[in-house]
């Protein structure tokens, strides 16, 4: 007997907002991720500059009591109806998402409708918001591997795409009430907003539900934001840790650009699975540090390869230098068809598993459509996969090492010698 | 149309490995857990004591080259079959897991059955094994969140109950290629060893599978050993971090034992979900710090209560005197049944939901067995929780607080006073 195979539907209410679902026979669970346009970029949008940090307080706002709850009626009423959620700020999006029974799927819903429409803003919850936001920026600076790609994703990207969600201590500290409020005014909007479910769901009913919840959310024009130049290319933050980190950006293709699946393959071949080249040569062959990887990540309009690695101080130099050695290896001497056969089975085993998950569905289903205005079906993927070859794959190597354009930062009690790949 | 459900058999070879499997209906995925009683406690067992961090080390030496493969044909044919796995050394055991196509499990377990029965045991390997588990302790500095919890683990249960298997620097230096090789054949046995498979099987071809594999596994006895106090009991650990991180532990009921459930609801209520108390005390109402929980840890002999916050140094006094509030409140003032009615929709939620993963069925399946020597179904955990009462949870909350055992530890630059609740 084959297995029913998924259903895939999308709707889009009047009022902009894309609802995107997927039927997922067998499964009981259900599951939702609504990507709202108010992460952490809109802050600085013309006319508003909430500061930094603002869509993260924001986030935690709008989920302290809404509708005719209170924030621990709130918080109670998703327990009881067993949902595991959270909400996060990103950078282009504020993120909501909850898994739990199919049955429990609208009444979910319709708590996070109360919460992006009708939050309470009781002023009562700013202080204690405000300082798990500081205790939250106090945590980054005892975890340096995450600070370190925070502040390479700031330097990297054109203003404001690389602002870090967390904020600064300057800026949490003197954002006010009224500034969040009229963040949520200018940005919070049905016209951009995504909502990708899937699961055990029933779509006519899901369908005419999101419509009644969420069809009264009004459109708003689209928050203006200029780009600006980032920087620094190199730098180094000084910090009395214990290993020295080291992160590197460099452009890569977009995701609905023709060049997404030879820039995949190549990332993924430098530094994506175990027996990937960085993971060998960093990692097993010389020991010089435990994590080590090359990942790829997408935004509308640019693509980034990230690199990462977190070592000793005696052995930070020989680390970058044989990073940028294995980078330079790629772009001049291209991959072979055993790599790329490697890469293509890690890449389709792992996608079918995550067919599987449905809230690894519901945020892919959010995603394809932010990225792509449609969803990608598992098909097309693999046989664009199948489509690489060496020389396809090889040729884009070539153009993502651009010495100009890389962007390398450390972090440790001493700076490191870049030698820069000519 | 009802979902087909899911079947579980089980088979116990003549070596004593015992095999635990469930048909997952609708997946194509297949996941295994393999947990072979070597872990870091095994470390310290009579005639043996090979050092903190062997455990590790081992597990490590044999995934890098196994059979007719050396290290990266190893790595590399993991990789062409899609396999995503992971390999650790746990407290009690050395833990293996696999996540694939159900088309691939078998020729998975082929590479598995290699690394676990036919190291090759590359001297060369050892110094860059050695290297990077050093630097494994060295970036452990540079998280004082997780390193907290593993000195909270060594302090409270007793030796060898709580060694850390990261080990320690001075042990890791020292530790022989000879040692790791005598401690390999002295505790990588399958009488004691577990494999739980989940997902797309076949259930008699997997049986003689695992029995061809591993049926030459041979018997080795139990290693022995002995029980000692660890502590102390209150302790700091003096740490130049932005935060302080406080940690607790307090004895609770076993998996096994007829207060497992009670201790589970009581623990949960505690600091389980989002709006359990310490969340609501600790981070919602006083904006304390951002992450607080308690949770439940079970070994087969003894279970505990572990607790955790992070905190800046301004605000650790107040938070770890809440959190021993609460602690108190639970004990003295016992649940409601709106709490109750709460954690049991979370929990069952969860647990329908983890039935949807391969992975963490395969791993439930090998620890139910080995807690339990039999997997419980979902109805026998629905109707455990059904049955309980406010009355029930309370009268075991009012045993969870035993100031005497109560073990509580904290890391950053100045110690805290600990007011124990009398």
């Amino acid at each position: 007997m084959p297995a029913p195979t998924a259903t895939i539907q999308q709707h889009e209410y009047p009022n902009g907002l894309v609802l995107v679902a997927e039927t997922m026979p067998g499964v009981q669970s259900a599951s939702f991720t609504l990507l709202v346009p108010a992460g952490a970029a809109y802050e600085a949008a013309e006319g508003l500059d909430v500061g930094g940090g603002a869509a993260t307080m924001l986030c935690e706002w709008i989920t302290r009591g809404a509708g005719d709850r209170d924030s621990r009626e709130l918080l109670n009423a998703l327990d009881d109806l067993g949902v595991s959620h959270s909400e996060s700020a990103q950078t282009v999006h504020a993120g909501f998402s909850a898994a739990t029974l199919g049955a429990n799927l609208i009444p979910a819903l319709e708590i996070f409708a109360d919460i992006v429409l009708r939050p309470r803003f009781d002023e009562e919850e700013v202080e204690p918001i405000r300082s798990l936001c500081l205790q939250n920026l106090r945590s980054l600076e005892d975890d340096p591997g995450s600070k370190v790609i925070y502040e390479l994703r700031r330097r990297h990207f054109p203003e404001p795409w690389g602002r870090p969600s967390p904020g600064n201590p300057e800026d949490v500290a003197r954002i006010t009430p009224e500034s969040l409020r009229s963040f949520h005014r200018a940005a919070y909007r049905p016209n951009g907003a995504i909502l990708g479910v899937a699961g055990a769901i029933d779509w006519p009913r899901l369908r005419d539900a999101v419509g009644a919840l969420f069809g009264g959310w009004e459109r708003r024009p689209e928050p203006r934001l200029s780009e600006r130049p980032a920087g620094p290319r190199i730098d180094h933050i000084a910090r009395e840790t214990q290993q020295i980190q080291i992160a590197m950006a460099a452009p890569a293709a977009t995701v609905a650009g023709p060049d997404y699946y030879r820039a995949r393959a190549a990332v993924a071949i430098l530094g994506g699975y175990s027996s990937a080249r960085l993971f060998t040569e960093v990692r097993e062959r010389r020991g010089l540090c435990y994590s080590v990887y090359a990942s790829y990540e997408g935004q509308r309009e640019r693509g980034a390869m990230l690199s990462y690695a977190g070592t000793s101080t005696e052995r930070a130099q020989e680390t970058l230098d044989v990073m940028l050695a294995e980078f330079r290896r790629l772009a001049d001497g291209g991959v072979d068809l055993e790599e790329l056969d490697t890469m293509r089975a890690g890449l389709k085993s792992s996608l079918i598993m995550a067919q599987e998950s449905s809230m690894s569905r519901s945020s892919a289903l959010a995603s394809d459509w932010y990225f792509l205005g449609r969803v990608r079906p598992l098909d097309e993927i693999s046989a664009a996969m199948d489509a690489l070859t060496p020389e396809s794959v090889s040729s884009y190597a070539r153009t993502l090492l651009k010495p100009g354009e890389l962007t390398i930062l450390t972090l440790g009690p001493t700076p490191l010698d870049v030698k820069l790949p000519a």
